[in-house]
């Protein structure tokens, strides 16, 4: 397709952003290159001319709270989310109300940072009981939500890739994150979207639009074929099989227009010799792929 | 819970079957003792009692298309399956022409082994484009769904696991494989739900009640925490965390009482040294967890 030609989203409006994407939007999370610490994680955004970047909680922890919130304001980066919340379901009651107390740490953790979005993993099945699982999701969510708003955190649902339900997460569709968040404001809770996770769902579209100025994010890698490692196994955007530009056409339809994280899960990408080179290859990719 | 104990289906009837599976229902999918010839496989179930099997086209090309028909017959098992047809995308009009004709010979393989159901794995897209695909897998079943009607043979769309969309199935909910299977009488196109391929969905229980009578054949197996390999990675029944039982009380519930296949892609189970006793296991677990 010719990059000015237009198409028509799943919520019929007409697209015609399927050029490259906004450079201005692109967010490094830096889970993607793992090695670095979050000081080299944010001079390397500053150097490749990034604005925004995506934090972990760990790294953050080894850098420092303040230390960290000092780093990424003094570099002119925006936080577009802090990963992340969750884990909610347990197999006892003190044990989900401890998980919630670490939502709320996180919560601070983000209101600290200046990230406007903590990322929700929200967690496998204690036991072998799904549904009951998912009610704990609801409970949990229930009780951060209101926390966070009034810290100016919103919450991002993400549904992980079904292949996850069984030790990450028993949210696994953007048909049923959306509807937990429909239980709340939609400033308060929103969802977030992931190519890699949700590519493959006859309903992504549709869903897509239902979320509307629901999507709190958006990440990006890709899909390979063949897949080898579940979890380490994300590509580079372009070296999978995602029709990624067709999927940010959709999101961008539905209203969205904040910043694309890089999310790669990858040992290879992890282990690059020179991360400034891989930095500067998704940068690249972003704009060709995306 | 008691196995006496009753509960409510998705459907709302209530469900009293939750204590062991018929042991008369149990079949053998041949690709679970992968090592087995299938004269073995056919002497290995009258060893232990089943009555039924489920039969690989490749193995019946190696025992001969009439010689398997007769092995089976004369061991008095019933065939409760042929694996498979599908695969129907593909980048050219010629190839997919191909594909048809190659699940029109499967259609004639499966009329004359006595089996009454073709499984179907709908294949991956030929490019990126899953819509496309989709598309294409109707259009397949289109043409071959009449052919197998009238050899008796109904067509069984199984959806995978998202975690194949990329290189086996764009069929990947039991939702989506409803939707095309419904476009068809339900004599000649049906869903196979395998427990493994759909247990996280949380729209499963809702679509198994809407299959209904077009629930032609329910497959088992179980998946593992951690999850290892996505292709060979699957458990014996009991192993991991599918609830297979709440699950198969679901099944029932909607009306299906036909041979349930035991289906385990798992190269330990494959070098068990003794295939008897891992058929024995799994009889006793399917007794105890299914």
């Amino acid at each position: 397709m010719r990059p000015d030609a237009a198409r028509t989203g799943a919520c019929g409006h007409r697209l015609t952003a399927l050029g490259a994407p906004d450079p201005g939007r692109l967010s490094l999370n830096q889970i993607t290159l793992n090695r670095w610490t979050l000081r080299e994680a944010v001079d390397g955004c500053a150097r490749h001319g990034l604005r925004w970047i995506g934090l972990w909680r760990d790294k953050v922890a080894d850098a420092g709270l303040e230390s960290s919130a000092r780093l990424v304001r003094d570099a002119g980066l925006g936080v577009s989310s802090l990963c992340r919340g969750g884990f909610f379901p347990a197999a006892t009651a003190v044990e989900r109300r401890a998980r919630i107390d670490d939502n709320r740490r996180a919560v601070e953790e983000a209101a600290t940072l200046g990230a406007g979005l903590l990322v929700l993993v929200c967690g496998p099945a204690a036991d072998r009981d799904l549904a009951a699982a998912r009610e704990q999701v609801g409970e949990g969510i229930a009780v951060v939500a209101p926390y966070a708003a009034a810290a100016g955190v919103r919450l991002g649902i993400e549904p992980l890739h079904p292949m996850f339900a069984g030790d990450r997460s028993v949210v696994v569709t953007l048909a049923q994150a959306n509807r937990m968040a429909e239980r709340f404001p939609a400033d308060q809770v929103g969802v977030v979207i992931d190519a890699y996770h949700v590519w493959w769902d006859p309903e992504v579209n549709a869903e897509i639009h239902r979320a509307g100025r629901r999507i709190a994010g958006y990440h990006v890698s890709d899909w390979l074929v063949p897949a080898s490692d579940m979890l380490m196994g994300r590509g580079v955007m372009g070296d999978g099989v995602i029709q990624l530009r067709e999927l940010r056409g959709e999101v961008e339809a539905a209203g969205y227009r904040g910043p694309v994280e890089v999310e790669i899960f990858n040992r290879q990408v992890w282990d690059a010799p020179d991360p400034d080179v891989m930095l500067e290859r998704i940068r690249a990719r972003y704009l060709e792929a995306v």
